[in-house]
Protein backbone atom coordinates (compact mmCIF):
# COMPACT_ATOMS: atom_id res chain seq x y z
CA UNK A 1 0.00 0.00 0.00
CA UNK A 2 1.20 3.63 -0.87
CA UNK A 3 0.27 6.43 1.55
CA UNK A 4 1.15 10.03 -0.74
CA UNK A 5 4.08 7.15 -2.95
CA UNK A 6 5.30 6.15 0.45
CA UNK A 7 5.05 2.52 1.52
CA UNK A 8 2.77 2.42 4.16
CA UNK A 9 -0.37 0.86 6.23
CA UNK A 10 -1.40 3.33 7.87
CA UNK A 11 -2.63 7.18 7.36
CA UNK A 12 -2.65 9.90 10.25
CA UNK A 13 -5.66 9.76 12.61
CA UNK A 14 -6.27 13.53 11.52
CA UNK A 15 -7.35 12.75 8.16
CA UNK A 16 -11.08 14.63 6.85
CA UNK A 17 -11.39 11.31 4.78
CA UNK A 18 -11.88 9.34 8.35
CA UNK A 19 -13.23 12.37 10.00
CA UNK A 20 -15.97 13.36 7.42
CA UNK A 21 -15.44 10.75 4.38
CA UNK A 22 -14.11 14.14 2.83
CA UNK A 23 -12.74 12.59 -0.32
CA UNK A 24 -13.31 10.06 -3.09
CA UNK A 25 -12.25 6.40 -4.24
CA UNK A 26 -11.62 4.53 -7.28
CA UNK A 27 -11.81 0.86 -8.01
CA UNK A 28 -9.63 -0.95 -10.69
CA UNK A 29 -9.13 -4.08 -12.63
CA UNK A 30 -5.57 -3.55 -13.59
CA UNK A 31 -4.85 -6.79 -15.92
CA UNK A 32 -0.89 -7.47 -16.66
CA UNK A 33 -0.20 -3.94 -15.24
CA UNK A 34 -2.37 -2.37 -17.47
CA UNK A 35 -5.35 -0.49 -15.61
CA UNK A 36 -8.80 -0.85 -17.56
CA UNK A 37 -10.76 1.71 -18.92
CA UNK A 38 -7.92 3.73 -17.18
CA UNK A 39 -9.02 7.58 -18.75
CA UNK A 40 -12.39 6.83 -17.62
CA UNK A 41 -11.61 6.56 -13.91
CA UNK A 42 -9.49 9.34 -14.13
CA UNK A 43 -12.27 11.42 -15.73
CA UNK A 44 -14.47 10.52 -12.93
CA UNK A 45 -12.32 11.40 -10.13
CA UNK A 46 -11.73 14.49 -11.95
CA UNK A 47 -15.54 15.30 -11.73
CA UNK A 48 -15.84 14.01 -8.08
CA UNK A 49 -12.73 16.78 -7.76
CA UNK A 50 -14.44 19.43 -9.21
CA UNK A 51 -17.74 19.12 -7.21
CA UNK A 52 -15.91 18.52 -3.85
CA UNK A 53 -13.32 21.52 -4.82
CA UNK A 54 -10.42 19.66 -4.89
CA UNK A 55 -6.96 19.68 -7.08
CA UNK A 56 -6.93 16.61 -9.27
CA UNK A 57 -3.86 14.74 -8.78
CA UNK A 58 -1.02 14.09 -11.33
CA UNK A 59 -2.55 11.00 -13.98
CA UNK A 60 1.09 10.08 -14.24
CA UNK A 61 1.87 10.12 -10.74
CA UNK A 62 -1.01 8.42 -10.07
CA UNK A 63 -0.42 5.61 -12.88
CA UNK A 64 2.85 4.76 -11.36
CA UNK A 65 1.47 4.45 -7.85
CA UNK A 66 -1.04 1.71 -9.21
CA UNK A 67 1.56 0.15 -11.46
CA UNK A 68 4.05 -0.03 -7.98
CA UNK A 69 1.21 -1.82 -6.19
CA UNK A 70 0.30 -3.94 -8.84
CA UNK A 71 3.80 -5.16 -10.12
CA UNK A 72 3.94 -8.61 -10.43
CA UNK A 73 0.34 -9.63 -10.12
CA UNK A 74 -1.33 -10.89 -13.50
CA UNK A 75 -4.48 -9.71 -12.35
CA UNK A 76 -5.87 -7.74 -9.46
CA UNK A 77 -8.36 -4.79 -8.15
CA UNK A 78 -6.44 -1.73 -6.97
CA UNK A 79 -8.13 1.14 -5.03
CA UNK A 80 -7.26 4.64 -4.92
CA UNK A 81 -8.39 6.58 -1.99
CA UNK A 82 -8.21 10.56 -2.50
CA UNK A 83 -8.64 12.87 0.64
CA UNK A 84 -8.26 16.19 1.57
CA UNK A 85 -5.66 15.59 3.80
CA UNK A 86 -5.54 16.41 7.24
CA UNK A 87 -6.57 19.64 9.10
CA UNK A 88 -9.24 22.56 9.13
CA UNK A 89 -11.65 23.55 12.15
CA UNK A 90 -14.28 21.45 12.26
CA UNK A 91 -16.25 21.19 8.65
CA UNK A 92 -14.56 23.76 6.80
CA UNK A 93 -11.55 22.86 4.95
CA UNK A 94 -8.34 24.19 5.55
CA UNK A 95 -6.58 27.07 3.57
CA UNK A 96 -4.19 25.51 1.64
CA UNK A 97 -5.41 21.72 1.16
CA UNK A 98 -3.28 18.75 0.94
CA UNK A 99 -4.68 15.94 -0.25
CA UNK A 100 -3.66 12.54 0.84
CA UNK A 101 -4.18 9.74 -1.95
CA UNK A 102 -3.97 5.97 -0.56
CA UNK A 103 -3.12 3.19 -2.95
CA UNK A 104 -3.53 -0.50 -2.78
CA UNK A 105 -3.92 -3.76 -4.23
CA UNK A 106 -6.27 -6.48 -3.66
CA UNK A 107 -7.30 -9.64 -5.23
CA UNK A 108 -8.78 -10.02 -8.15
CA UNK A 109 -12.92 -10.76 -7.34
CA UNK A 110 -13.31 -14.65 -7.22
CA UNK A 111 -16.01 -16.02 -9.10
CA UNK A 112 -16.39 -14.14 -11.96
CA UNK A 113 -16.51 -16.47 -14.34
CA UNK A 114 -19.64 -18.06 -12.92
CA UNK A 115 -21.57 -14.70 -12.31
CA UNK A 116 -20.96 -13.54 -15.81
CA UNK A 117 -23.07 -17.02 -16.90
CA UNK A 118 -25.09 -17.84 -14.13
CA UNK A 119 -26.42 -14.36 -13.32
CA UNK A 120 -27.03 -12.87 -10.03
CA UNK A 121 -30.06 -12.93 -7.59
CA UNK A 122 -31.06 -9.74 -5.67
CA UNK A 123 -34.08 -8.57 -3.48
CA UNK A 124 -35.18 -4.55 -3.29
CA UNK A 125 -33.58 -2.96 -0.39
CA UNK A 126 -35.65 -1.29 2.42
CA UNK A 127 -33.00 1.00 2.24
CA UNK A 128 -33.86 3.90 -0.18
CA UNK A 129 -30.78 6.45 -1.06
CA UNK A 130 -31.37 9.50 -0.40
CA UNK A 131 -31.42 12.72 -3.10
CA UNK A 132 -28.54 14.81 -2.70
CA UNK A 133 -28.01 16.48 -6.32
CA UNK A 134 -24.34 17.90 -5.32
CA UNK A 135 -23.08 14.45 -4.67
CA UNK A 136 -25.00 12.41 -7.58
CA UNK A 137 -23.21 10.69 -9.83
CA UNK A 138 -19.73 11.00 -8.13
CA UNK A 139 -17.50 8.21 -6.20
CA UNK A 140 -17.08 10.02 -2.93
CA UNK A 141 -16.31 8.22 0.34
CA UNK A 142 -19.53 9.08 1.80
CA UNK A 143 -21.40 5.22 1.67
CA UNK A 144 -22.88 4.44 5.00
CA UNK A 145 -26.03 3.96 2.82
CA UNK A 146 -24.07 1.12 1.05
CA UNK A 147 -22.85 -0.61 4.41
CA UNK A 148 -26.71 -0.73 5.61
CA UNK A 149 -28.10 -2.05 2.34
CA UNK A 150 -25.01 -4.74 2.25
CA UNK A 151 -25.93 -5.53 5.93
CA UNK A 152 -29.81 -5.45 5.20
CA UNK A 153 -29.28 -8.01 2.09
CA UNK A 154 -26.86 -10.24 4.24
CA UNK A 155 -29.21 -11.74 6.13
CA UNK A 156 -30.95 -13.41 3.05
CA UNK A 157 -29.73 -15.25 0.30
CA UNK A 158 -29.80 -13.30 -2.25
CA UNK A 159 -26.06 -11.98 -2.47
CA UNK A 160 -27.18 -8.64 -4.48
CA UNK A 161 -29.77 -5.81 -3.64
CA UNK A 162 -31.62 -3.16 -5.91
CA UNK A 163 -31.82 -0.17 -4.47
CA UNK A 164 -34.21 2.23 -4.56
CA UNK A 165 -34.21 6.38 -4.24
CA UNK A 166 -36.57 7.84 -1.49
CA UNK A 167 -39.26 8.50 -4.41
CA UNK A 168 -39.10 4.53 -5.54
CA UNK A 169 -37.20 5.17 -9.10
CA UNK A 170 -34.79 2.01 -9.25
CA UNK A 171 -30.68 3.22 -9.21
CA UNK A 172 -28.60 0.44 -9.24
CA UNK A 173 -27.20 -2.66 -7.31
CA UNK A 174 -25.42 -2.41 -4.22
CA UNK A 175 -21.81 -2.20 -6.00
CA UNK A 176 -22.89 -2.19 -10.06
CA UNK A 177 -25.25 -0.69 -12.28
CA UNK A 178 -28.53 -2.05 -14.05
CA UNK A 179 -29.53 -1.97 -17.62
CA UNK A 180 -32.98 -3.13 -18.96
CA UNK A 181 -33.65 -4.94 -22.14
CA UNK A 182 -36.79 -3.83 -24.12
CA UNK A 183 -36.42 -5.72 -27.41
CA UNK A 184 -32.81 -4.03 -28.70
CA UNK A 185 -33.66 -0.91 -26.10
CA UNK A 186 -31.29 -0.73 -23.57
CA UNK A 187 -32.87 1.77 -20.36
CA UNK A 188 -30.55 2.82 -17.42
CA UNK A 189 -31.46 5.09 -14.40
CA UNK A 190 -30.25 8.52 -14.15
CA UNK A 191 -27.80 9.84 -11.83
CA UNK A 192 -28.13 12.72 -11.17
CA UNK A 193 -29.96 12.40 -7.55
CA UNK A 194 -27.75 9.57 -6.02
CA UNK A 195 -25.70 6.54 -7.36
CA UNK A 196 -22.57 6.53 -9.32
CA UNK A 197 -21.93 6.53 -12.47
CA UNK A 198 -19.98 3.81 -12.93
CA UNK A 199 -17.11 3.70 -15.75
CA UNK A 200 -18.65 0.97 -17.65
CA UNK A 201 -22.05 2.16 -17.56
CA UNK A 202 -20.41 5.25 -19.14
CA UNK A 203 -18.62 3.43 -21.94
CA UNK A 204 -21.98 1.30 -22.61
CA UNK A 205 -23.77 4.66 -23.15
CA UNK A 206 -21.50 5.48 -25.71
CA UNK A 207 -20.48 2.49 -27.37
CA UNK A 208 -24.81 1.73 -27.52
CA UNK A 209 -25.87 5.29 -27.58
CA UNK A 210 -28.63 4.86 -30.71
CA UNK A 211 -29.72 1.67 -28.53
CA UNK A 212 -29.46 3.46 -24.84
CA UNK A 213 -31.89 5.51 -22.94
CA UNK A 214 -31.78 7.55 -19.68
CA UNK A 215 -34.60 7.44 -17.58
CA UNK A 216 -36.07 7.73 -14.36
CA UNK A 217 -37.55 3.87 -13.85
CA UNK A 218 -40.33 2.55 -11.69
CA UNK A 219 -40.02 -0.76 -10.61
CA UNK A 220 -43.07 -1.74 -12.34
CA UNK A 221 -40.77 -1.66 -15.29
CA UNK A 222 -38.65 -4.61 -14.03
CA UNK A 223 -41.25 -6.78 -14.59
CA UNK A 224 -41.52 -5.63 -18.45
CA UNK A 225 -37.90 -5.86 -19.27
CA UNK A 226 -36.96 -8.90 -21.52
CA UNK A 227 -33.52 -8.48 -19.82
CA UNK A 228 -31.97 -7.11 -16.86
CA UNK A 229 -28.04 -6.97 -16.41
CA UNK A 230 -25.71 -4.60 -14.10
CA UNK A 231 -22.24 -3.98 -14.94
CA UNK A 232 -19.27 -3.05 -13.28
CA UNK A 233 -15.75 -1.85 -14.09
CA UNK A 234 -14.46 -4.61 -11.91
CA UNK A 235 -17.08 -7.24 -12.43
CA UNK A 236 -18.09 -6.63 -16.25
CA UNK A 237 -21.50 -7.29 -17.30
CA UNK A 238 -23.62 -9.89 -15.65
CA UNK A 239 -27.05 -10.98 -15.83
CA UNK A 240 -29.49 -11.03 -13.35
CA UNK A 241 -31.48 -13.58 -12.73
CA UNK A 242 -34.07 -12.75 -10.20
CA UNK A 243 -35.87 -9.61 -8.45
CA UNK A 244 -37.43 -10.57 -5.63
CA UNK A 245 -40.32 -13.16 -7.02
CA UNK A 246 -39.37 -11.49 -10.60
CA UNK A 247 -38.05 -14.56 -12.54
CA UNK A 248 -35.43 -13.34 -15.48
CA UNK A 249 -33.95 -15.54 -18.11
CA UNK A 250 -30.48 -13.88 -19.45
CA UNK A 251 -30.71 -13.03 -23.28
CA UNK A 252 -29.62 -12.70 -26.67
CA UNK A 253 -29.03 -8.60 -25.54
CA UNK A 254 -26.78 -9.89 -22.42
CA UNK A 255 -24.79 -12.23 -24.37
CA UNK A 256 -24.22 -9.68 -27.10
CA UNK A 257 -23.04 -6.64 -24.77
CA UNK A 258 -21.14 -9.93 -22.88
CA UNK A 259 -18.93 -10.66 -25.88
CA UNK A 260 -18.71 -7.16 -26.60
CA UNK A 261 -17.46 -6.61 -23.29
CA UNK A 262 -14.99 -9.81 -23.16
CA UNK A 263 -13.40 -8.02 -26.85
CA UNK A 264 -12.60 -5.09 -25.43
CA UNK A 265 -11.50 -6.04 -21.90
CA UNK A 266 -9.02 -8.46 -22.98
CA UNK A 267 -9.05 -10.35 -19.66
CA UNK A 268 -7.74 -13.66 -20.37
CA UNK B 1 -4.25 10.28 20.42
CA UNK B 2 -5.26 7.55 21.43
CA UNK B 3 -6.23 4.83 19.14
CA UNK B 4 -7.64 1.49 20.94
CA UNK B 5 -6.40 2.86 23.62
CA UNK B 6 -2.60 3.10 22.47
CA UNK B 7 -0.62 6.54 22.03
CA UNK B 8 -0.92 6.99 18.27
CA UNK B 9 -1.77 9.71 15.65
CA UNK B 10 -2.07 7.08 12.89
CA UNK B 11 -4.84 4.81 12.07
CA UNK B 12 -5.03 1.47 9.22
CA UNK B 13 -5.26 2.69 5.90
CA UNK B 14 -8.33 0.18 5.39
CA UNK B 15 -9.98 1.30 8.46
CA UNK B 16 -13.44 1.15 6.97
CA UNK B 17 -14.31 4.91 8.54
CA UNK B 18 -11.92 6.06 5.97
CA UNK B 19 -13.04 3.85 3.50
CA UNK B 20 -16.82 4.60 3.30
CA UNK B 21 -17.35 7.00 6.77
CA UNK B 22 -18.52 3.53 8.23
CA UNK B 23 -18.76 5.02 11.78
CA UNK B 24 -19.85 7.78 14.33
CA UNK B 25 -18.51 10.27 16.41
CA UNK B 26 -18.71 12.63 19.74
CA UNK B 27 -17.18 15.96 20.08
CA UNK B 28 -16.61 16.63 24.44
CA UNK B 29 -16.40 19.36 25.92
CA UNK B 30 -14.33 18.56 28.82
CA UNK B 31 -13.85 21.20 32.28
CA UNK B 32 -11.54 20.45 35.12
CA UNK B 33 -10.97 17.05 33.65
CA UNK B 34 -14.91 16.15 33.76
CA UNK B 35 -16.55 15.66 30.56
CA UNK B 36 -19.83 17.68 29.91
CA UNK B 37 -23.13 16.34 29.11
CA UNK B 38 -21.29 12.67 29.26
CA UNK B 39 -24.05 10.27 29.85
CA UNK B 40 -26.19 12.45 26.96
CA UNK B 41 -23.02 11.61 24.48
CA UNK B 42 -22.84 8.10 25.36
CA UNK B 43 -26.69 8.01 24.94
CA UNK B 44 -26.23 9.20 21.40
CA UNK B 45 -23.05 6.95 20.86
CA UNK B 46 -25.49 4.16 21.67
CA UNK B 47 -28.24 5.08 19.56
CA UNK B 48 -25.73 5.50 16.38
CA UNK B 49 -24.46 1.78 16.91
CA UNK B 50 -27.78 0.52 17.28
CA UNK B 51 -28.41 2.33 13.70
CA UNK B 52 -25.03 0.93 12.04
CA UNK B 53 -25.24 -1.92 14.34
CA UNK B 54 -22.36 -2.13 15.93
CA UNK B 55 -21.19 -2.76 19.61
CA UNK B 56 -21.71 0.28 22.02
CA UNK B 57 -17.58 0.19 23.89
CA UNK B 58 -17.32 0.03 27.66
CA UNK B 59 -18.21 3.75 28.94
CA UNK B 60 -15.51 3.12 32.18
CA UNK B 61 -12.86 2.34 28.90
CA UNK B 62 -14.18 5.33 26.84
CA UNK B 63 -14.54 7.53 30.25
CA UNK B 64 -10.58 6.81 30.99
CA UNK B 65 -9.27 7.61 27.54
CA UNK B 66 -11.36 10.63 27.42
CA UNK B 67 -9.51 11.83 30.82
CA UNK B 68 -6.43 10.47 29.85
CA UNK B 69 -6.15 12.96 26.66
CA UNK B 70 -8.11 15.52 28.60
CA UNK B 71 -4.92 15.49 31.47
CA UNK B 72 -3.45 18.28 32.29
CA UNK B 73 -5.93 20.73 30.55
CA UNK B 74 -8.35 23.16 32.40
CA UNK B 75 -10.96 23.29 29.47
CA UNK B 76 -10.41 21.54 26.20
CA UNK B 77 -12.56 19.83 23.26
CA UNK B 78 -12.01 15.90 23.19
CA UNK B 79 -13.14 14.17 20.06
CA UNK B 80 -14.43 10.46 19.98
CA UNK B 81 -14.45 8.31 16.93
CA UNK B 82 -15.40 5.09 16.57
CA UNK B 83 -15.40 3.22 13.44
CA UNK B 84 -16.30 -0.49 12.48
CA UNK B 85 -12.32 -0.92 11.97
CA UNK B 86 -10.86 -3.32 9.03
CA UNK B 87 -11.89 -5.40 6.54
CA UNK B 88 -14.67 -6.76 4.77
CA UNK B 89 -15.34 -7.35 0.99
CA UNK B 90 -16.49 -4.11 -0.06
CA UNK B 91 -19.59 -2.64 1.61
CA UNK B 92 -20.36 -5.83 3.23
CA UNK B 93 -19.00 -5.56 6.87
CA UNK B 94 -17.06 -8.12 8.20
CA UNK B 95 -18.16 -10.76 10.92
CA UNK B 96 -16.79 -10.74 13.83
CA UNK B 97 -16.57 -7.02 13.50
CA UNK B 98 -13.49 -6.20 15.31
CA UNK B 99 -14.44 -2.10 15.94
CA UNK B 100 -11.54 1.06 16.41
CA UNK B 101 -11.97 3.94 18.54
CA UNK B 102 -9.36 7.39 18.39
CA UNK B 103 -9.95 9.59 20.81
CA UNK B 104 -8.09 13.12 20.60
CA UNK B 105 -7.89 16.56 22.80
CA UNK B 106 -8.48 19.80 20.86
CA UNK B 107 -8.10 23.37 21.81
CA UNK B 108 -11.30 24.99 23.40
CA UNK B 109 -13.08 26.90 20.66
CA UNK B 110 -12.23 30.44 20.71
CA UNK B 111 -13.73 33.79 20.79
CA UNK B 112 -16.81 31.55 22.78
CA UNK B 113 -17.95 34.60 25.17
CA UNK B 114 -17.84 37.06 22.13
CA UNK B 115 -20.20 34.40 19.78
CA UNK B 116 -22.38 34.36 23.30
CA UNK B 117 -22.72 38.09 24.16
CA UNK B 118 -22.92 39.44 20.31
CA UNK B 119 -24.40 36.29 18.69
CA UNK B 120 -23.59 34.85 15.01
CA UNK B 121 -25.15 36.14 11.57
CA UNK B 122 -25.87 33.50 8.94
CA UNK B 123 -27.07 32.93 5.06
CA UNK B 124 -29.30 29.94 3.92
CA UNK B 125 -27.11 27.77 2.16
CA UNK B 126 -28.11 26.62 -1.01
CA UNK B 127 -27.12 22.94 -0.57
CA UNK B 128 -29.87 21.20 0.77
CA UNK B 129 -29.36 18.66 3.26
CA UNK B 130 -30.64 15.10 1.89
CA UNK B 131 -33.60 12.97 3.37
CA UNK B 132 -32.20 9.61 4.81
CA UNK B 133 -34.86 8.03 7.83
CA UNK B 134 -31.67 5.63 8.13
CA UNK B 135 -29.66 7.80 9.14
CA UNK B 136 -31.15 10.79 10.30
CA UNK B 137 -30.08 12.35 14.15
CA UNK B 138 -27.37 10.41 14.67
CA UNK B 139 -23.62 11.90 14.55
CA UNK B 140 -22.14 9.24 11.70
CA UNK B 141 -18.80 10.04 9.78
CA UNK B 142 -20.73 10.78 6.36
CA UNK B 143 -20.65 14.82 6.35
CA UNK B 144 -19.51 15.54 2.86
CA UNK B 145 -23.16 17.93 3.34
CA UNK B 146 -21.86 19.57 6.16
CA UNK B 147 -18.29 19.88 4.53
CA UNK B 148 -19.82 21.45 0.86
CA UNK B 149 -22.01 23.90 2.78
CA UNK B 150 -19.07 25.26 4.48
CA UNK B 151 -17.10 25.83 1.96
CA UNK B 152 -19.75 27.53 0.46
CA UNK B 153 -20.28 29.59 3.31
CA UNK B 154 -16.40 30.25 3.99
CA UNK B 155 -16.82 32.41 0.20
CA UNK B 156 -19.11 35.16 2.40
CA UNK B 157 -18.27 37.44 5.34
CA UNK B 158 -21.39 35.47 7.12
CA UNK B 159 -19.91 32.73 9.58
CA UNK B 160 -22.83 29.97 9.96
CA UNK B 161 -25.23 28.87 7.84
CA UNK B 162 -29.03 27.89 7.72
CA UNK B 163 -29.35 24.06 6.40
CA UNK B 164 -32.54 23.66 4.69
CA UNK B 165 -33.79 19.58 3.62
CA UNK B 166 -34.61 19.00 0.33
CA UNK B 167 -38.32 19.74 0.73
CA UNK B 168 -36.79 23.61 2.43
CA UNK B 169 -37.69 22.74 5.80
CA UNK B 170 -35.23 24.19 7.93
CA UNK B 171 -32.97 21.62 10.12
CA UNK B 172 -30.03 23.45 11.94
CA UNK B 173 -26.86 25.63 11.56
CA UNK B 174 -23.79 23.93 10.14
CA UNK B 175 -22.43 22.55 13.64
CA UNK B 176 -25.01 23.77 15.69
CA UNK B 177 -29.25 23.12 16.25
CA UNK B 178 -31.43 25.86 16.32
CA UNK B 179 -34.30 26.95 18.14
CA UNK B 180 -37.06 29.49 17.57
CA UNK B 181 -38.67 31.58 20.15
CA UNK B 182 -42.36 32.59 19.86
CA UNK B 183 -43.57 34.42 23.11
CA UNK B 184 -42.13 32.21 25.83
CA UNK B 185 -42.56 29.19 22.87
CA UNK B 186 -39.86 27.70 22.12
CA UNK B 187 -39.52 25.69 18.46
CA UNK B 188 -37.41 23.98 17.21
CA UNK B 189 -37.19 21.34 14.29
CA UNK B 190 -37.55 17.24 14.29
CA UNK B 191 -34.60 15.23 13.13
CA UNK B 192 -35.68 12.57 11.91
CA UNK B 193 -34.82 12.76 8.15
CA UNK B 194 -31.47 14.47 8.32
CA UNK B 195 -29.43 16.81 10.84
CA UNK B 196 -28.00 15.70 14.35
CA UNK B 197 -29.97 15.28 17.03
CA UNK B 198 -27.84 17.73 19.32
CA UNK B 199 -27.08 16.97 22.78
CA UNK B 200 -27.67 20.35 24.10
CA UNK B 201 -30.56 20.73 21.84
CA UNK B 202 -31.80 17.09 24.15
CA UNK B 203 -30.95 18.58 27.40
CA UNK B 204 -33.40 22.01 26.67
CA UNK B 205 -35.92 19.46 24.93
CA UNK B 206 -35.91 17.67 28.92
CA UNK B 207 -35.47 20.67 30.68
CA UNK B 208 -37.77 23.30 29.20
CA UNK B 209 -40.49 20.16 27.59
CA UNK B 210 -43.71 22.30 28.67
CA UNK B 211 -42.64 25.30 26.43
CA UNK B 212 -40.89 23.05 23.76
CA UNK B 213 -42.65 22.35 20.19
CA UNK B 214 -40.73 19.81 17.97
CA UNK B 215 -41.70 21.51 14.36
CA UNK B 216 -41.30 21.10 10.67
CA UNK B 217 -40.27 24.86 10.25
CA UNK B 218 -40.84 26.57 7.03
CA UNK B 219 -38.20 29.59 5.93
CA UNK B 220 -41.59 31.94 6.37
CA UNK B 221 -41.15 31.27 10.35
CA UNK B 222 -37.91 32.54 10.94
CA UNK B 223 -39.32 35.95 10.05
CA UNK B 224 -42.33 35.51 12.52
CA UNK B 225 -40.16 34.47 15.34
CA UNK B 226 -39.10 36.88 18.43
CA UNK B 227 -36.09 35.35 18.48
CA UNK B 228 -33.67 32.92 17.20
CA UNK B 229 -31.16 31.06 18.76
CA UNK B 230 -28.46 28.17 18.35
CA UNK B 231 -27.20 26.16 21.06
CA UNK B 232 -24.28 23.25 20.52
CA UNK B 233 -22.73 21.22 23.16
CA UNK B 234 -19.54 22.71 22.96
CA UNK B 235 -20.36 26.16 22.16
CA UNK B 236 -23.32 26.36 24.70
CA UNK B 237 -26.32 28.90 23.85
CA UNK B 238 -25.81 31.67 21.74
CA UNK B 239 -28.01 34.32 19.46
CA UNK B 240 -28.65 34.27 15.93
CA UNK B 241 -28.62 38.17 15.10
CA UNK B 242 -28.91 37.70 10.97
CA UNK B 243 -30.35 35.51 8.53
CA UNK B 244 -29.86 36.94 5.21
CA UNK B 245 -31.53 40.22 5.25
CA UNK B 246 -33.69 39.38 8.37
CA UNK B 247 -32.07 41.14 11.40
CA UNK B 248 -32.69 39.17 14.79
CA UNK B 249 -32.01 40.91 18.35
CA UNK B 250 -30.99 38.75 21.09
CA UNK B 251 -33.75 38.76 23.57
CA UNK B 252 -34.94 37.69 26.92
CA UNK B 253 -35.65 34.07 26.32
CA UNK B 254 -32.43 33.94 24.85
CA UNK B 255 -30.41 35.17 27.99
CA UNK B 256 -32.89 33.62 30.11
CA UNK B 257 -31.12 29.74 28.55
CA UNK B 258 -28.04 31.03 28.40
CA UNK B 259 -28.45 32.16 32.43
CA UNK B 260 -29.58 28.26 33.13
CA UNK B 261 -26.70 27.45 30.54
CA UNK B 262 -24.22 28.65 33.04
CA UNK B 263 -25.64 27.38 36.09
CA UNK B 264 -25.87 23.77 34.40
CA UNK B 265 -22.44 24.05 32.58
CA UNK B 266 -20.04 25.70 35.25
CA UNK B 267 -17.61 25.99 32.69
CA UNK B 268 -15.65 29.28 34.67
Amino acid sequence: MLVDGVISDHIRADDRGLAYGDGLFETLAVVAGRPRFWQRHMDRLAAGCQKLGLSVPPQAELLREVQTVAAGQSKCVVKIILTRGSGGRGYTPPEPITARRVVSAHDWPANITDLRSKGVTARICHLKLATQPSLGGIKHLNRLEQVLASREISAFPEPDGVLLDQENYVISLLSANIFLVNGRRLLTPRMDRCGVRGVLRGVILEQFQDRCELRRIVVEMLAEADEIFACSALRGIFPVTRIDKLELTPGPVTRELQDWFAGYAGES
